[in-house]
């Protein structure tokens, strides 16, 4: 079959929007017509060259929100007609990492979908008779993909795709930091480094579940309006601080916050951030992600008296499992989405989508087919 | 009343055998007879200088056991006659950190602790009128030693002094680093880097709690029957490794350990022990003290990709509750002590004592009174 698709024919250029031939699902996989995908920063970081790993050309986009149109041989957990997001964390419950209720970080597909394939080896995509790679095993940025079954969230029927859509990477990523990964309980005392989307529902999560006090760190003064708007409730802008940060925060925490998160990927914000934790307990999580080749460093003094640090991907949601749960909390008005996207787009403005990121102008810029 | 002691009097000079003054219990404090105390690293390391916060002169010692002679007004948890241990890191079970229910660093007394003194401000050791100050609020290498009432932990009275005594130390802050702080379960593989006394323990909580592969970690070659003697399953000596210690590591335990604890102090062995962990849920444990001004380092994708980096300090033990259950354990044969005990010294021979641990050919010697 046909599809119309923004493709990435090399890095450090415009998305080109072509027909693309897309294979049928094979047996284990699944055919979705993507309704709306969200433009995300690691999209960006790709299409510009910084990821070593990039493959091209390939059909870039992650964060998408569907419905099946077929399925391969095999498949029982979806069928046509059913509303899915795709995952590039996938949850095939039988692996190693799904079996040690520990992670969400599957491995079965790992290998593959690092190469741009589907499980098999092989790419569903082409043009003119030349491969298409497909990108975090999703590639939303064409109208029909096809992905394995492990990958699909079946999630409600009455949850619109062009907010519901978000819950495929950044809501999902912000929120679950703070659910899952971090586990922060009511009463807590948070902060929150980097008020762009990730920051913005990290700070959602944290009301979610009670945060007594929810402190957003940005260096853009604009971001506080933001940061209020989904419960922050104290707002540093380092500019403004004499003297060390890590002191300024300590002090105005009472002692260092009980969890905080780096949705930055600077590694010396991401130091401050377990500096800035409390003695004892503090647990600091990084979500952003690093330049190529940058370090974070710290005291082991730091750890030794009692501060974790950690990670989250995806924030440590399990993928079929915990993501309609999150489109469940957006439709039951527990998490806030709409707010958040800030930008309607066609496929033909996808560029300008990635314009208006690097200028940080969006929130969440959102392609409608 | 008179105590014979051994003082620093000041740095890199050997101690010297003394009487001195002892000023008695004052209202919340007790008088303990020092029966036995252990030597550790951590009084050869202010004693040698390299403490920056080192203050002279004083009575080093903080891992002892004796007899409580004497109470001071409104001192209820303990009588004449029980049998208890110092504890340096108190639990007064009422400061912010008590009350977290997360932490063990009960912060009631630190500050003065800190200074070498008691919480009222002063010291009870004077030598011919001149103050000397107390160590890490214990002071064992004094025959009688005068402690605040949260800072003793009362044992059962049938364990003998001189091994018990290392419960007050090593083996707690060893083993409690895998019950309390790693929570390591049943099933578990766990690498220990360093196997001197702290890592011997480690290995029997490892043990103790049902790991099922413990792999031990050390440059010298003659640590591997120690080792083994406590549960250690493999030893690699990374010496003989070809290549990459961590890659070695992480094939010979199948994608890496659930838990690694470092116990060498040396800040490129916590690299190695973070990084080590298996993708997705290790922990890594800092438990040794690194050099002044060194710092720790990795890739924020050890920790997005899910290994955990945290820190231990006296076993992340609450002194007073979960002490006394790590003497039981000894008492009911559920960990062993008795081998660990190299060497028996009297109060005279201390400096014998610390140049068997500088030479490295103790586990653990003990001053007997």
């Amino acid at each position: 079959m046909k599809t119309r698709a923004a493709v990435a024919f090399e890095a450090k250029r415009p998305l080109e929007i072509v027909e693309l031939d897309l294979e049928g699902p094979k047996p284990g996989e699944v055919l979705v017509e993507i309704m709306a995908t969200g433009l995300c920063h690691t999209d960006a970081y790709t299409l510009d060259g910084l990821d070593s790993e990039g493959l091209f050309p390939s059909v870039l986009g992650h964060e998408g929100a569907g419905i099946v149109r077929e399925v391969g041989a095999g498949v029982t957990s979806v069928k046509p007609g059913d509303h899915v997001i795709p995952l590039y964390t996938p949850e095939c419950r039988q692996c190693k990492s799904c079996l040690s209720r520990k992670t969400n970080l599957c491995t079965s597909i790992r290998a593959t979908q690092g190469k741009g394939l589907m499980p098999d080896g092989t790419s569903r995509f082409s043009y003119k008779g030349r491969t298409i790679f497909h990108y975090m095993g999703c590639s939303t940025f064409s109208n029909f993909t096809v992905l394995p079954e492990i990958a699909v969230a079946k999630i409600r029927d009455d949850a619109p795709f062009d907010t519901a859509c978000y819950v495929g990477c950044g809501v999902t990523t912000g929120v679950g930091a703070v659910v899952n990964t971090a586990k922060v309980e009511p009463g807590s005392t948070v902060i929150v480094f980097g008020l762009g989307g990730i920051g913005l529902n990290v700070i959602q999560g944290a009301r979610l579940v009670g945060a007594k006090r929810i402190v957003g760190v940005d260096l853009n003064g604009d971001k506080e309006e933001w940061g209020r708007r989904f419960g922050m409730t104290d707002f540093v802008n380092p500019k403004d601080v004499d003297g060390d940060i890590v002191a300024h925060l300590v002090s105005l925490t009472e002692g260092g916050a009980d969890y905080t998160f780096d949705c930055t990927g600077n590694t010396t914000v991401m130091r401050q951030a377990l500096e800035a934790c409390h003695r004892g307990w503090g647990v600091s999580v990084v979500i952003g992600v690093a330049e190529a080749g940058k370090e974070i460093s710290t005291r082991p003094f730091q750890l030794v008296t009692g501060r974790v640090w950690k990670g989250s991907a995806f924030g440590g949601a399990r993928g079929r499992t915990d993501t309609p749960k999150i489109v469940d909390w957006y439709m039951d008005g527990k998490i806030e989405i709409d707010p958040m996207i800030t930008h309607r787009l066609t496929l033909e403005q996808i560029n300008e989508g990635f314009d208006l990121m690097h200028q940080g102008k969006s929130i969440r810029s959102v392609v409608i087919y």
